[in-house]
């Protein structure tokens, strides 16, 4: 006897669908445009079944299209828990530490490599860092233009990434981490802290 | 009667054959390891003759691969003369003005897709900007590392162009160029300037 399969399908195939439909909209949508609500729909859920398998949006995307727990909310904290006057250090070892967990560069240069040449995820890494790390961080600050330090604070990463992984410049590949954090560091703390 | 051509070609096809060779080395072996007596062997042309055609490595690179023409040393000029404490905003102008000439940002771009796709001309235009121009002023200011400052210079600029005209992040398209040259001036003036 087979169990019949279908509308309400066990809970390996509803989490597994939920982070199908996910995918594909974040793909072919960019972070921003993408409701919980339209990836339920696509994925023929009940709304509350997402939240039941994934804390947050944030969580739900790096899940699905990262493939890597990344945990938004904490790394936040830890961005925004200490002195204000290292907080770009702080968001630079931040996503140091992201960047080198196990898979990670190997899936966020593909992704790279994706933005520069396709249409379709051409921004949702990027929406995400700003969306849920940066812009939030510029404005627990209480400052001014969150959009744009936000973006600007992506620029640098992106930078960073662009010299260092994708072109491997030298004296950028030989730099230690606590030098790359240290000059990046500084780059983030003027877009996301200073006046 | 047709006239014989062969060793000894006439004026353009001379200017023509080193641009021709030029481009291809550049592309293949990047901008720093090759030398204008390789240019002048793999053109068949006397080394006299390039400095003849030519001002410079980077007055050949600019007219070979960029097809622009950039006045490396002017633009060295350019941002080394006046107020140090303005340097980086010099900086960013100058790139700004270049990257904004006409014809040039879509090659730009162009290479851009390149160097993150193929294994060939990865590095040129960021090995041009950084030995022409960055090392240049950090060596003229009489700074510590200017290898490590100018790729960190290098990298803010590939950020602002990847975030601004290839991911087209909107709080960034939307700046003014006073704008946009004043953020990434700071980012500069940090990396080229500061101790």
């Amino acid at each position: 006897m087979t169990k019949p399969r279908g509308r309400r399908p066990g809970h390996a195939d509803t989490r597994a669908a939920i982070l199908r439909s996910a995918l594909e909209l974040f793909s072919e949508f960019g972070y921003d445009k993408v409701s919980l609500r339209a990836v339920a729909r696509a994925a023929d859920v009940d709304p509350a079944l997402i939240h039941h398998y994934f804390e947050s949006k944030a969580d739900l995307f790096s899940r699905s299209v990262l493939d890597v727990e990344i945990n938004a909310e904490r790394a936040l904290q830890e961005i925004l828990d200490g002195p204000v006057e290292h907080l770009g250090e702080r968001a630079a070892a931040s996503f140091l530490a992201t960047w080198q967990a196990p898979g990670a560069r190997e899936r966020f240069i593909a992704m790279f490599r994706a933005a520069v040449n396709d249409n379709g995820p051409r921004r949702v890494l990027v929406e995400f860092l700003s969306r849920e790390i940066f812009v939030k961080v510029v404005q627990r600050l209480g400052l001014p233009d969150p959009a744009t330090r936000a973006s600007l604070a992506v620029a640098a990463l992106l930078g960073i990434v662009m010299a260092r992984d994708i072109l491997a410049m030298p004296s950028l590949t030989s730099l230690k981490d606590a030098e790359v954090i240290a000059g990046l560091g500084r780059v983030l703390q003027q877009h996301l802290v200073e006046p």
